[in-house]
């Protein structure tokens, strides 16, 4: 196999290729490592590569196979982490210089399960400090660049997460999601980025940013790999009390289940307004699409959608500043201002506004509940455009002018606010290339659905083949 | 019927009787005021008696019967509303100065749905002030006495409702519940309170203390009794963003299915440490009963236990300050000053304190999740001791002596913390006369179990026919 061939090829598809020894785990590993390597520099994929690790990795899976030893599901699998994930002995930095000689004694509950499966781990990626940078501007470790336009930005804050899948320089990728992190970049690279339900996937051993609102999840070419790449890291870990006991399933088992019969919820309002004209097109089409399949469209309707910023802001702030109370106190000047100053804003707020918040969420809770009564999964696009450029900071609508970062994280957050299963992936791309992003989302534990109702679209839609030059 | 033998009706026979016409609304009613008449000076068990509401109320359900129209499930009996649930032109105080001339515009929901079910509302119950007093002790109203003994508290917060159900003032009465205040009355009057699942029973129209602990039920004298309330009370209203919309049953119709085969949790722990030597054996007892009735013993852990009351008052602070800051800011005069102490601790909480009560609080949930998964329902003694002297502020212990409001508080609250449908009813009385409550409690939503557990359970043990000398 030679290195451009890497591209067409899926997570599911170098699984069943290695097992059936047509495909080198050493080989695929090399041929990765040769495409970071070659690409890093300009792209700022990776900020950490471990070829030394992965080589080691790979080395061990081709043994299994050659030796015709039982193997796990990822065996022999290239596979990259967000630079949040700890990696027992490998510096992890969160993309912050406040970790910049940080070195985990142990690995993460989800780095764990990876290796166990067999995963080859090739390196850490690249992403916004502290997952929490306002713009995609990461003056410690580069700006990730987005691999369909480098001049734009790949989103965050798993850029390098999303945009390593769509360059080859990785299989499968996890990143982590407060307020939209896995899906933006997702759609602004055009791949599948998969956020569990809150409690699905331990978040031990992943730097936190917000205890109630994150999340981490997949990021893989096709919603097959997410699936594969879920059921690894899925279920309950007794050492983290935030995860859940409820039962997993064999999510990659359960694609082919169809859209026929479901309904299809459509949450209007905050959702679907201010949408770039491509973007509103594509999203038509892919209404449509469901309809074809045999979807029921109903009309649900989310009120709060229109407050999801205060809502948001009043419960990140202070859960971040709780988590980074010392550091932004003992080295203020490693974090960079605009970064610093969003988690400052939890340093002073009264408990009485994190109340108000939270009784907001359980009212957003119920409203969602309602939503999902009525449809078995909603649909909405996953941004309201496609990528910015890098110096890009505001978005111009007829009837208004909004911050980039506004319109980015808009149709993301209450799903972390609620903790419910979601997907973005590919429906379409703009006249000059850029991809489009689709949101699909479930009823709490309903990953299956939620990945069932995805595979159907990308199955009929075919988005997922396109690649960009470079 | 004469007065004497309201004593011994509860609210499921008068049903029949009134629907039967063998028992007279107007009759009952008029013998229900007489109670309250001669013994509310001394008890101290309403702050408001509505005679000529529940005489046109009594009378319109008369009629109804008379004409052989179809009655609702409550027709022509008397209940009492704890004061802080809102009445139609009627004074709600909440137990506190600040409230006394307050005169709601509009019923709450549950007021609503009792009349329309036919309920006869003979007046509003006292109640520690604000739902929120550290001791039994009301300035503004009197102290509740309790039936057994006068010379002790009722309990409280709902106070009254408890002790009016044991009375023969009311057959049926609704209490609130933000940390034990239906459940602690009801263990130490010996009578049965019911709190639901958090978003069950709407809240709307009572006077919140604690957005996300505040929950509404009944309290009667039998466990069929508080079923059939709550049948009326329960489910969604739209009016009330925290109201749920899981669907309700009908909870009177399923008591009869038994505990054989079924798990009871024990969770040892604080929930069984420093137990009074009686109330232990009562304990050990109904624990018996319930194994020779088929049941099986699972010990269970929930070592949150130890820390409940940190992550309560991390809560409950912070919520009743958003709350009652406006009262507490214009009018700090009006409330006691342990009440007003309690709730200004919110003020200067910090928002981060609150995240770390609610990270904890996610903990306690999930330790109850696996729990409850290992058990069907959890069964603990509903307080550590029978009712103390009104003038008592210490228990002590072996190796300890412990705040009376620790130790009435200290097996309740968790069930708020985490929401979870619970049950307290009598299972045995001191050598003294006092009634002991046993603890119930069940997965979100199971209400229909928990009352089944209850009902087998009282049944066999037949503690509810025993009745004050008064």
């Amino acid at each position: 196999m030679q290195p451009g061939e890497l591209g067409g090829l899926t997570l599911a598809s170098a699984v069943r290729l290695i097992r059936s020894k047509q495909l080198s785990p050493v080989e695929l590993t090399l041929a990765t490592l040769e495409r970071i390597q070659s690409l890093n520099e300009k792209m700022a994929t990776f900020i950490t590569v471990t070829p030394d690790l992965a080589m080691e990795q790979a080395h061990r899976a081709e043994q299994a196979v050659a030796d015709g030893r039982e193997t796990g599901p990822l065996n022999g699998v290239p596979i990259a982490l967000k630079d949040l994930i700890d990696t027992k002995g490998i510096r992890t930095t969160a993309g912050s210089s406040v970790f910049d000689d940080r070195v985990p004694d142990e690995d993460a509950t989800v780095t764990t399960r990876l290796q166990e499966a067999g995963a080859v781990i090739v390196g850490k990626t690249n992403l916004h400090e502290l997952a929490f940078g306002v713009t995609s501007v990461n003056p410690h470790y580069g700006t990730v660049r987005n691999p369909w336009d480098p001049d734009r930005i790949a989103g965050g804050s798993s850029g390098g997460s999303a945009a390593a899948i769509v360059m080859g320089m990785a299989l499968g990728s996890l990143g982590s999601d407060t307020g939209g992190s896995i899906r933006i970049p997702a759609g602004l690279c055009g791949v599948v980025g998969f956020k569990p339900t809150y409690g699905r996937v331990p978040v031990r051993g992943v730097v936190p940013l917000s205890w109630s609102l994150d999340h981490v999840g997949p990021i893989t070419r096709t919603v097959e790999d997410a699936a594969i790449m879920l059921e690894v890291i899925a279920g309950r870990d007794p050492l983290d009390p935030y995860s859940s006991d409820v039962p997993t399933a064999r999510y990659s088992k359960q694609l082919e289940e169809g859209v026929d019969g479901l309904r299809i919820g459509l949450p209007r309002r905050a959702f679907f307004r201010r949408l770039n004209t491509e973007v509103a097109a594509a999203l038509d089409a892919a209404i449509e699409a469901f309809r074809e399949m045999g979807a029921e469209l109903v009309e649900v309707d989310i009120p709060s959608s229109e407050q999801q910023r205060a809502i948001f802001n009043n419960i990140v702030c202070p859960e971040a500043f709780s988590l980074h109370e010392e550091n932004l106190t003992r080295t203020p000047e490693l974090i960079a201002e605009d970064v610093r100053l969003r988690i400052e804003a939890g340093r002073l707020m009264l408990s009485i506004d994190y109340v108000r918040a939270q009784r907001a969420r359980t009212m957003v809770k119920r409203e969602l509940e309602a939503a999902l009564g009525r449809a078995d999964v909603l649909v909405t696009p996953t941004l309201p455009i496609a990528a910015p450029r890098i110096d890009q900071t505001h978005v111009e609508w007829d009837d208004a002018t909004e911050p980039v970062g506004h319109a980015l994280t808009r149709n993301t957050r209450l799903f972390n606010v609620t903790g419910l299963p979601t997907v973005s992936l590919p429906c379409g791309f703009t006249g000059n290339d850029l991809p489009i992003g689709l949101q699909i989302t479930g009823r709490p534990f309903e990953e299956a659905t939620v990945l069932g109702v995805a595979h159907s679209y990308e199955r009929a839609a075919a988005w997922s083949t396109r690649r960009p030059n470079l």
